[in-house]
Parts: C-alpha cells; sequence; structure tokens
C-alpha cells in the first residue's frame, strides 16, 4: 500500500505556493521545473488540488495556480486525499456472509469487527494528517533551509509568476 | 492508496486459526470455503503469513495452516505487512534536490520535512495495527457472533480440521 508520487508532489507544490504573494500565480511549468517532476504528471495532481477547492486557477500566459485559502487553513490531510480521494484504505468486503454455517436471512447490525480495527487505524493516520498545517511545514522548512538557498528559491518563483 | 483484499483474508483466516485445538491443522481449501473467497488467490495470502512467521504449515491429506505463536503474541500489525510487506506508505523521491538554485554539492543531512510528517502519520496507523492483537479480535468475536453460529462454525472447521 503505497501513496502516488502525486502527493509528494502536490505537497511541496502547495509549500512553495504558500510563498506567493497575493493575487500571483504559477504555472505548472515553473512548478515542474522547479520540482525536476514531468510537466504532464504533475499538471494532474494540480488539477486534483483545483478540483478539491485547495488551489485557484486562471488561464492565459501569466496563469496558472495560487492556494485558494491562507497555508494555516490547509490541512496535510485535505492535500493528500485531493489526490488520493477519501476512500478508507482498507476495503470491508464483507466476507463473514460467506459462513456456510450462517442461516438464512441473518444479518449483522454491526461492521465486521475486523473492518473496525481497521478503519480506526485508518483513523489515526487521518488524524495524524489533519492535524499538521501547510502553515506548519512552511515554518519548519523556513527553519531548516539555509538562508540563501531559501531566498534564492523565493527570487526564482517571483520571477516566473504570474 | 487501498489495502489489498487479502490482508481482509488473512486476518479473518487468523481469527478462524486462533480457535484450533493445538496440534490441529486446517487446509486452503476449508479456509476458502469458509470464507467463500478464490482458493488459489488465498493460498497466496496464507503463504505469505507462512513466509513471515505466523503459520505453520504441514503438507499431506490432512496438511494445513495453524498459528505458529498463541493469539496473544500475534499482532494485527504482524499480519497486515505478512501480507502488504513492511514498507512505509509514503515514498520520498527527494524531489527537493531538483531544486535549480541549490548550490552544487550541497546536501542535507536530515530527511525533508514533508517526508517526515507523512512518516509519522504512517507510524500512527501502524501504531493502531500493533495495539491490538489476535486475541483482541477473538475476544470481541466471541461475543458479538451469536451464540449458535459461533458454536456451528467451531464444529465446520474442527470437522476439516487434520
Amino acid at each position: 500500500m503505497i501513496l502516488k508520487s502525486q502527493v509528494e508532489w502536490a505537497l511541496h507544490c502547495c509549500a512553495i505556493l504558500a510563498g506567493l504573494p497575493a493575487g500571483r500565480y504559477l504555472s505548472t511549468k515553473a512548478l515542474a521545473e522547479f520540482h525536476g517532476v514531468p510537466k504532464e504528471y504533475l499538471s494532474k495532481a494540480l488539477q486534483h488540488l483545483s478540483q478539491a477547492g485547495l488551489v485557484d486557477t486562471t488561464l492565459g500566459p501569466s496563469g496558472g495556480y495560487r492556494l485558494a485559502r491562507p497555508p494555516a487553513e490547509l490541512t496535510f490531510l485535505e492535500i493528500v486525499e485531493a489526490v488520493e480521494g477519501p476512500s478508507r484504505t482498507f476495503v470491508c468486503t464483507n466476507i463473514r456472509a460467506n459462513n456456510p454455517c450462517r442461516p438464512k436471512g441473518y444479518c449483522e447490525s454491526a461492521p465486521c469487527a475486523v473492518a473496525r480495527i481497521m478503519w480506526e487505524a485508518d483513523e489515526a493516520w487521518r488524524q495524524k494528517l489533519r492535524s499538521v498545517k501547510l502553515s506548519d511545514l512552511v515554518g519548519i522548512l523556513s527553519q531548516e533551509i539555509p538562508e540563501q538557498l531559501w531566498k534564492d528559491s523565493f527570487e526564482w518563483v517571483l520571477a516566473r509568476a504570474g
């Protein structure tokens, strides 16, 4: 069970978009170049973010993407779910119903205990992702990335932002 | 990101094997019939459990599987990882290294903050699965499954156990 690469790309793109001044947009081309990832595939990840309402988009020569909300109001879970979908990681196909000893017409009122435990684990994963805001990530990156690299990256992005 | 169906099957099979008396084995055929799942695919799930050392197996007409350890010493995580492998659900491809502004030869000492946060969420999922023992599941099932169905299922299994 492995998340799509697009989850990694989407999180990194959102971190870059978080640094854009109000009213500016960054193109898929610039985001792909900055992260060294294929533009066509990145474009799908960005469309997922757009469909989920996490980024705004404009068309045209200076078009591109910007965050639809402040980074403090965007969680990791929202970004991950925009790409992966909101489905639980465990699908219960209710195989207990195939038990040859079950009386005809018998039907349980509650979901299977196996599924409930697996869903609790899924929820623990989501809860952690829900607790981290995009602004938390930007705060960590601003501490960890050397000052000059941080500044140069910001200027690189601004030079390409529409 | 969805777990394989074989995870569901493996958990249910372990719950059934937990009820076998000492020294008895249950065949793939019986486990497949009880759960209404294809024998060939279930066989792969059982082989994973065997390779991980969670079940013992014997060959021959009365051969099959039994738990290698008491249910109180088997965690959900062990069963899930036997099927899915121990890999983290988030793979970091370190795309920050593609940043065109990075000085040549520059190399971070710590993993990317994006990966660290995603791995913490992964660990929260694993921690929950590690906290639940197979014996906990059996305890819940023995409470929830109607007494007659529980008894009939046990007899069905015993009649087929080698």
